[in-house]
């Protein structure tokens, strides 16, 4: 067996007993976790340190640089965390629903943990916590693969995680970190169907599409964020560029932050000028379509544009002759993510609401407020871009599956 | 575009408009289909007939043939399939939950379909209508894929389908047919994640095996059922008796017959003998382990057939310690869809119900209820044994996914 299967096999034996911890002792581990994470401050910064020079030394971008680097206060946000998650409410054992059926047969449906899940991310050593302390919430075990150019530093946090665990009596298989960084070990990773009931990929485009198109094991989408804000005839102007200038401005990096705003044809004479004097102050850059272009100076939007996830103060901007415009547009060039109509006219909003095929759909309110912790669910993993099991952000709860549980008195079926 | 990616389109196309369809219109729409199934027996008859004979030419097993062919009633049988799925509950914009955030954003998790759904199965002409009709209720396009032997059946029943649902106002698209029966189609079909949300295979072990290794798009995985039962010291030995009976011999073909009975040592010498003879009677073959062997006559068992889904009047038996081991055995050689412990002991049945992991878990009833319509639920497209999305019976609800929809009053965030 390789070393990889071997690690697998751990996971899934740990995801057996931690199947059956009470919340109690979950969260005890977390306190453990919280102090070896404390007592070992000194060491994690030292093989992040170490793991920081090698990557300059390589000559790697300073934006990633910055994602690798630790300090105190980075570890303190980790010590933070572990507290913040062992507040949350423990989904496993919830009983969605009870009914008894005509035979007498009494039959539940309750959350339990999904087993053993993967996760795939970039040199981001925060995600080794984050990532893992959710899903060891929700009574799952984590085997974890982390970019290459935080191995050090992934390492020393896991020996502080699995030093928790064991103070709390859970065995080291709870988290388990991958060593070997080659893209080979991704990809028995990705076919260990045996081990893993879920593989969730964190991190750009491109780790996303080669864990979809390699993986056996089911994976789920988080991340891309297309979104897109509808200014309907009807809204009303300086609550709309509220809203725009929040959703763009206030943290252009995140996957909920609008891209492309689409304004009815009635009123962008009269909205584009305003918005874009609002913006250009905010060095907000915008790329306008033909018609946008006559009422408001803009750079010439090229199609392109219109799929883009800028992450940044970039803003494409169309006209569009209606609600049912907008929705074409958006059904278009959406990744799906989070879409808003600006309206003061009830119809409108109500077909938007339905006829927007998205994990989250906004009337007069900004995209941002898609986040586990604006929604009420506290952290999460994401936000889940796929229809398939989980929609929008990707929690405590997500990270669960349900059994049945059938009480009988000796039935059989006719 | 290939002929298949142009289908791929169209059945993308039409998802869009049926997610849209009220409950009335699409069960006018499932009206007209049982109408046009009914109008077109003749010509499904014929062409089903032209299947059969090809088949038999072929020297086909005859078990294949009887799954391939029609006749007056299993045409009845579709007609009436379209009038039960009219009879379910429409999920399509069922509300979840609903709650309002301190900062006044009201937010909902509403029902909506999963999109356009990609189904492949063997060669048996009524789960071309049995498939369709349930995806189509749940709002879904589908794009079927069928054994090559069925190929003229599929495109009589589909044409059927399809003049339902044009006098019915619905698009063509909603029921596609892949007429190109080559495996290359099959592989084609797998990577067409930009149409299709979800595939599901219906069919044997090899199937299900090709499309989970191969496809990109999301699979949910149904079927496989090496389902288990352990008779607890304390168990009634009469009604144990019933139950496995019922359990095995009811209609051994199924996912949810047990294959696997498990003993405590305790009562092994007495109840063993009791259980071989009212079994041997009823045809059934036990292969029994060692220890079994030596209180009733048995075949002897292997290790491989632990692992079988016989499928047949064949059941694998095996004394263990305590509930304890016979937990073990089960989460070793349980395919994970339904397992059944019989026993008077509280704790026992309470442990018992928390430790499996399995989709659905019983006390005291037979593991042959496993069905959706047994449920409540209606029909069923398989029981998934899957953690993702949706365990268990995988009806109507299971065809849809949810989206969040948001009121505000022109919130943004802070």
């Amino acid at each position: 067996m390789s070393v990889l299967r071997a690690k697998g096999s751990r996971v899934l034996e740990a995801s057996k007993m931690l199947r059956l911890a009470s919340t109690d002792s979950k969260n005890a581990a977390l306190k453990a976790i919280a102090k070896a994470i404390e007592d070992n401050r000194k060491s994690i910064l030292k093989a992040n340190s170490d793991d920081v020079s090698t990557a300059r030394s390589k000559g790697i971008r300073e934006s990633l640089v910055d994602r690798l680097s630790l300090n105190s206060s980075r570890i303190d946000g980790m010590i933070k965390a572990c507290h913040d998650v062992m507040l949350l409410n423990d989904p496993v054992g919830e009983v969605d629903v009870t009914w008894v059926q005509k035979d007498g047969l009494r039959i539940s449906r309750e959350r339990v943990p999904l087993g053993a899940i993967g996760i795939i991310y970039e040199s981001r050593p925060n995600v080794t916590v984050d990532a893992s302390i959710l899903a060891f919430k929700a009574g799952n075990s984590v085997l974890l693969k982390g970019g290459s150019d935080a191995l050090n530093s992934n390492k020393a946090i896991v020996m502080a995680i699995n030093s928790g665990l064991s103070i709390a009596g859970l065995p080291e298989g709870c988290v388990e970190l991958i060593e070997d960084t080659s893209r080979e070990a991704v990809s028995e990773m990705l076919k260990m169907r045996e081990y893993l009931s879920l593989i969730i990929p964190r991190g750009g485009a491109g780790l996303i599409k080669f864990v979809v198109e390699n993986s056996t094991v089911p994976v789920i989408e988080t991340g891309t964020g297309n979104c897109h804000i509808y200014v309907d005839h009807s809204a009303d102007f300086a609550k709309s560029i509220d809203i725009i200038v929040n959703a763009k401005t206030q943290r252009p990096g995140t996957c909920n932050a609008v891209e492309t705003v689409l304004v009815h044809e009635k009123i962008a004479g009269a909205f584009l000028p305003q918005l874009q004097g609002v913006l250009s102050k905010l060095r907000v850059e915008l790329r306008g379509c033909e018609r946008s272009r006559k009422y408001a100076e803009m750079l010439p939007a090229i199609e392109e544009d219109f799929y883009m996830e800028f992450l940044d103060l970039i803003m494409a901007v169309k006209v569009v002759k209606d609600v049912h415009e907008a929705i074409d547009h958006i059904e278009r060039y959406s990744s799906h993510h989070s879409e808003a109509i600006l309206t003061e006219d009830y119809s409108n909003a109500r077909y938007f609401l339905n006829a927007i095929d998205s994990a989250v759909v906004y009337v007069n309110a900004s995209t941002r407020f898609t986040d586990g912790g604006e929604f009420g669910f506290g952290s999460e993993i994401g936000i889940s871009t796929q229809k398939l099991h989980a929609r929008g952000p990707f929690g405590l709860r997500e990270l669960t599956s349900y059994k049945y549980t059938v009480l009988g008195d000796y039935q059989v079926r006719e």
